[in-house]
């Protein structure tokens, strides 16, 4: 067999560190073991039995054939009514292209946006795929080191300073992932108005929108129509696994969109399209605020945790689901120290390095994607393993 | 508002022309029109019952959360098994990763394999999406204009004599759209050595087997363990809308693949996983090899009518559900002969422009893809329309 070498692309994507805790704790669960997952990015709870329902009464009429490229228009129009509703914005239906998942969403907003070489600001720490998905397409991940001072977010200044010859946009997540800090809307408008002075792109990420505990969520949509926007029916919605998001782009980038739209997908799930119309139901509605509560109670008790255990948490997250957490108080190798802790007492956590170098030695992110009583257990068991480690 | 301009890498993205046949056959028949849908690439069946009652059963449970990202491996060994039984080859499910729709797997293959100024070689005329993928990833298709002579597909010596500085591979389908013209086993191998010589990959898109008619269809892995198979759960199967297609890659091309699924994609759709695994079901092939009967009459009943009415029809197609057919015997311009003959007389077809631009404007694509009754009405229609054009 020949050997072929593989492109250079694939090169500039990372792995995911997470991946080595995962695939240890899944060996260690098929020997009996009980693992406390505070490492995945994903919901605990099922999809909200509305959405099922309609999802299940889709399927059995059998047509499952695709929808249009964009996406079934009924579900665009009531995406647009949930933006006048929430953010008091008008979103015309055309300018609403349903991806399979914000994953999706992502690469129709970068490859409309991006070439080879251009360079596309973004916080660190910060998402992993974002800056894949940008070395993929051939472009430059250019990290703005964010901190306490600024929130662990982007601001105009910031973006400002960092602009260069070749800089084509920003990327900007809010809640973010993995410090679950939110920028707020003076900010927002400022970031866009420092953009627009450059003649660049926004992508705002907003998949974490809902799943606030302090302030509303500040879509960038309300400053400007000439905005990217992501989000997604996976977090807040609860759908993971029916792999469905959304773009909203400017009225220019329609057309790119859509043949993009046609070539990397055909079209979003047909069955994930006609449950979603059931998202927006008030009774769904009801489901998702409750959960909403459960959230922030778990953000209460990991929070209170870590920092009596002493972790240093830099930012008591306003929404998302995750906790990043300085745990320089006990080791300079977060990755060693989450393997190690997964190996002795249970608990898998995803080490900073998958978000990128910025002080990914001195981070760990904790999921409060588990119950809290799998929340206590994982504290109890971390403060065994810090214990033994003291010793 | 600013208008930005987008990527350059969108401007290589071609529109697909039946889109404007596709939306002016809507605006008919919103006006009461009765249209003879003969351009849509996708089964007018509905989903296999077998493979809806899985999907149901998993949808009831309702815990839709992501799979690993590279797809089930229940599933993934249901299709080793099926390469097993239907070509007698042996793949490991760890070869295999499971896909949104064959799109995916394209865009898998693709950026596992090429860079930036890369050449492709492929035959013309071809599916769009091939060349547009490789647009958008830099690359650069080089094609190879197919003829009667070679049963319109690619063989050892024209890729041999294309071969250039640049090439680095090769995209072959067999059965083909829009000929449904196969490459047989003998060619296939002589293909294979011709591109190992050369150190180059296969890309095998293998979407249409299944969907046969004369003799069986080969796959390349049936030859090679060093080549991409690309497969879908949209034709043979009948689940377009489910979204849900395979690559096999080469066990070098394993890790590249699986962080190109994760961060394009998270993984394919989870409840559409549980469903395929009842699509190789005994029940659900005889379904499959039941409506495949039925696409074998279509093709005759379409193909004698065509002949009939004054078409050349250089091959009859051995596989999937097109005939593409000459039309220089009544114009020399096949997109305005599409459009017009939608305006007469309700018939949708594809023009040749939408498969490169090899003799596009004396091709149109018919699809059999509607019922004996709705084909047999098409073809009086288009008697009628070639009637009074010559007048």
């Amino acid at each position: 067999m020949i050997v072929k070498k593989g492109s250079a692309r694939v090169d500039r994507v990372s792995p995911f560190y997470v991946m080595d805790i995962m695939s240890r704790a899944k060996t260690l669960e098929s020997k009996g073991r009980h693992i406390v997952h505070m490492e995945v990015g994903e919901p605990d709870f099922s999809t909200p039995q509305p959405i099922v329902d309609a999802g299940v009464d889709f399927l059995k009429k059998g047509d499952v054939h695709y929808t249009e490229a964009q996406g079934l228009l009924a579900l665009r129009e009531k995406i647009a009514e949930f933006y006048t509703q929430q953010y008091n914005v008008k979103v015309s239906p055309e300018r609403i292209f349903i991806t399979p998942g914000a994953s999706g969403a992502l690469t129709v907003a970068l490859a409309t946006l991006i070439d080879a070489g251009d360079d596309v600001l973004m916080a660190a720490p910060g998402y992993p795929c974002n800056s894949n998905l940008i070395g993929l397409l051939g472009g430059v991940s250019c990290f703005i080191e964010a901190s306490e001072d600024d929130n662990f977010q982007l601001n105009a200044a910031s973006i400002a300073s960092a602009w260069g010859d070749c800089t084509r946009g920003v990327m900007l997540a809010s809640p973010s992932n993995p410090v679950g800090s939110m920028v707020d809307g003076e900010t927002l408008k400022e970031i866009i108005q420092t953009i627009d002075e450059r003649n660049g792109f926004l992508i705002s990420d907003e998949i974490y929108h809902g799943l606030v505990y302090e302030e509303r969520a500040v879509s960038a949509l309300e400053f400007s129509d000439d905005v990217f926007v992501i989000n997604s029916f996976s977090k807040f919605f609860g759908m993971t696994g029916w792999r469905l998001g959304w773009v909203i782009v400017p009225e220019h980038a329609m057309g790119a969109a859509n043949r993009l739209m046609q070539n990397l997908f055909i079209a979003a799930p047909t069955h994930s399209q006609f449950a979603a119309l059931a998202a927006f139901s008030g009774e769904t509605k009801d489901i998702l605020l409750q959960r909403c509560d459960e959230f922030k109670q778990r953000r209460d008790v990991l929070y209170d945790g870590l920092i009596e255990l002493g972790f240093k948490v830099p930012v008591n997250p306003e929404g998302a689901f995750y906790i990043y957490a300085d745990c320089s108080a006990f080791t300079n190798d977060s990755y060693a120290f989450a393997l190690d802790l997964l190996e002795q007492v249970g608990v898998a956590v995803t080490p900073g390095l998958d978000f990128g170098m910025t002080y990914a030695e001195r981070y760990l992110r904790f999921a409060y994607t588990t119950s809290i009583e799998e929340i206590k257990q994982g504290l109890e068991q971390l403060a065994l393993y810090i214990d033994s480690r003291a010793k």
